[in-house]
């Protein structure tokens, strides 16, 4: 088994990087903080015996080399980069087990026949730049590396100019770095486990996922002397907009989600109507059929709000992750592995968006979960416990044993 | 009359202090651009022959001398003072009108029994510092000046240190400058006289109003993950209360009006419900009692709201203006200069509010409203014709020869 100690004190350790006074993290993809633990992560993993390797679109690689050399590795790993208001343990979690069980492996003098690659995808999160889980994207070849490489964020500053400002374009090709399968560790985010009292959660399916950006423009009047049948209220429009992203998504329940993370009234002034507002919005369901619904219904009504309001609205589709299925033997391995280890477990369908749903489309995939406070992420307040992680650790170690061979 | 060319040239030679690329203007109270103008002010006031003071709120005063120095002067003007993004005439065409009165009267040679008074109020706009019209609420004591001079702007900086900042809070005790009288030139702001043709409207109400600070706080969790009903999404909550503000104006009207202005989302990420927004809201009508009802009315839908979604709202009302009835020898001498001129004219509510309306509470006061295009103001697009200044100038004019005496 791993040693739960030095697991947790990592965990602890790295949150440092960006860590906020609430005690949550603030990295967000390819900044200062990102940096800082990327040159923690590499150093960790040459210490445990690494190559570390960088592809161009900062992905790391961290191998550790096997009897058979000439099988591509098993892949490891999650993500280090947090949402703005972030925890320490989305993503985190995932990296750290997977460097837990390299040490472990190392301690415990075993050569696995099949080598080992700990990852630390880039910009999993999608909050800074999007769509989120962006560097496996380019590693399937999802996205072309220049599409991504000339997304901006929200100042202008383009995926490629951030990664050169960090020193973490890589010189490897991406995609070059091949694998034989691929297992991830990472906090449900959800409240399934907490609630059943399950330790591990055995994820089969990922959910598909609409992103949409929007922008409403309406006209910009005097509140005060404006009649109301005379305006062409953007926030108004907006409105019912968000509503009728969440009605949609609660009568395609119970496994629809929708919402509208994002949006900001240009130049607002109290006495203004507003005028233009740019926005973003999602659906997310593991049924294709019931994305495609989801997303006709909702085009359909804001055409219809912007007809009735006499306002324009764009809303644009700028990512359509279709729903992932893992593989049934590596699910098999891991929920083997929970067994092995006296864990009940049950099989889970994952609420947010991973890397490993798009190295799933390359090579055989699975994901363990683990239960975390009151089902929250993406919030400072993320928690959970230092038996909880290395629950889930264990798990990983046990499932790479018995897929890598050791 | 006045001399309509030279009134166009004021406004068009102002409209450069702060001029936007799109023929608007960002003039903000107590802006760098703010203090251009006022020297402008001051010394084309001067150059008319007009002695100029400064009060503690930065209200400036431009006496002319009458006859009978023991009469407080008539009052006349507005602000100078813009939207975020305004138009050239808000404000501007009042105070640029008084001073062409000025200007034309020292023409014609004429010196009339009670002296005149040039005014150019701070902030009426209200978008900088809340609420609008606070120079004159100062100088009627509707507010305490401790209290206006220590309201604050987004960044913090107070009324008074923005006051320093530009050398305008002047030696002149607030209050201390009487009127016998004010009158108020402005575009209408509305739609109602360029419908019907009418040059000249005649405002005899102003539509009471009523400020409300709100900040909704919810739940910041993933977007993704977290079930539909177990989210307390602050954005949700903010839309049925844009949608409650618009309903209820609308059930009131047709003289009801009611907006939301402003909407800021705390820490906004794609994937992350929003979990805080603070945001601004209003309603105004010229009936007092269904201000109330409609106040009392949104209270009780905010608190349903509150507690179904089960987040926190705090609803306060930051300002409320009862509705302004003008002084009826006032508005008849309005009346009077339009028919003597020969212009058409009709009875009016104001939408917007005006310093004039916390001058009627003090010296009989009425205004005089000209058409702009389209009723289009607070945009960039506010436009009205030189004629359609001119006709309003003269109007004014008029009034002040008959209730000045000249
Ligand atoms: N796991 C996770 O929080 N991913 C972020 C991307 C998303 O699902 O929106
Ligand atoms: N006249 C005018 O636009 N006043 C601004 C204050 C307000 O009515 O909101």
């Amino acid at each position: 088994t791993i040693n739960a100690d030095r697991l947790w004190s990592t965990i602890i350790e790295t949150a440092r990087f960006g860590g906020t006074e609430k005690g949550g993290v603030r990295r967000l993809t390819l900044s200062e903080e990102d940096r800082q633990v990327r040159d923690w992560f590499r150093a960790a993993c040459e210490a445990a015996g690494c190559t570390v390797t960088v592809d161009g679109l900062g992905n790391m690689f961290a191998l550790r080399p096997g009897k058979d050399m000439t099988k591509p590795p098993l892949g490891i790993g999650s993500h280090l980069d947090t949402q703005p208001t972030g925890g320490k343990f989305d993503g985190v979690l995932g990296v750290m087990a997977a460097l837990e069980v390299v040490r472990t492996l190392n301690d415990a003098g075993i050569e696995t026949e099949t080598p080992i690659c700990v990852c630390n995808w880039t910009n999993e999160e999608g909050s800074r730049f999007a769509p989120a889980m962006m560097g496996s994207a380019g590693y399937v070849a999802d996205l072309p590396v220049s599409d991504i490489l000339a997304r901006t964020d929200a100042d202008g500053i383009s995926v490629g100019a951030a990664l050169d400002a960090i020193g973490y374009r890589g010189p490897e090709e991406v995609g070059a770095q091949k694998f034989s399968g691929f297992l991830e560790l990472h906090i449900e985010q959800g409240p399934i486990l907490e609630a059943e009292g399950l330790p591990i959660g055995v994820v089969e399916h990922g959910q598909g996922i609409i992103w949409y950006d929007g922008r409403i423009s309406g006209f910009e009047s005097h509140t005060g002397s404006t009649p109301m049948h005379l305006r062409k209220d953007a926030l108004a429009a907006l409105s019912e907009i968000v509503l009728a992203i969440e009605a949609l998504a609660k009568a395609h329940g119970p496994n629809a989600v929708g919402s509208v993370g994002e949006a900001v009234i240009a130049r607002p002034s109290r006495n203004v109507i507003p005028g233009e507002i740019a926005f973003s919005g999602e659906f997310r369901t593991p049924d294709a059929g019931i994305l495609d619904a989801l997303d006709k219904a909702l085009q359909a009504q804001v055409k219809e709000i912007a007809a009735r309001r006499k306002v324009d609205i764009r809303l644009d589709t700028i990512w359509r992750k279709e729903p992932t299925h893992f593989d049934a033997a590596m699910t098999g391995a891991i929920a083997a592995a929970a067994d092995r280890l006296g864990l009940s477990h049950r099989p889970i369908v994952s609420g947010a968006g991973h890397d490993s749903f798009h190295l799933a489309t390359v090579v055989p995939t699975a994901m363990v979960f683990v239960p975390c406070k009151d089902g929250v992420s993406h919030n400072e307040l993320e928690s959970a416990k230092p038996e909880e992680c290395a629950a889930g650790a264990n798990v990983l170690l046990h499932a790479v044993l018995a897929v890598a061979g050791g």
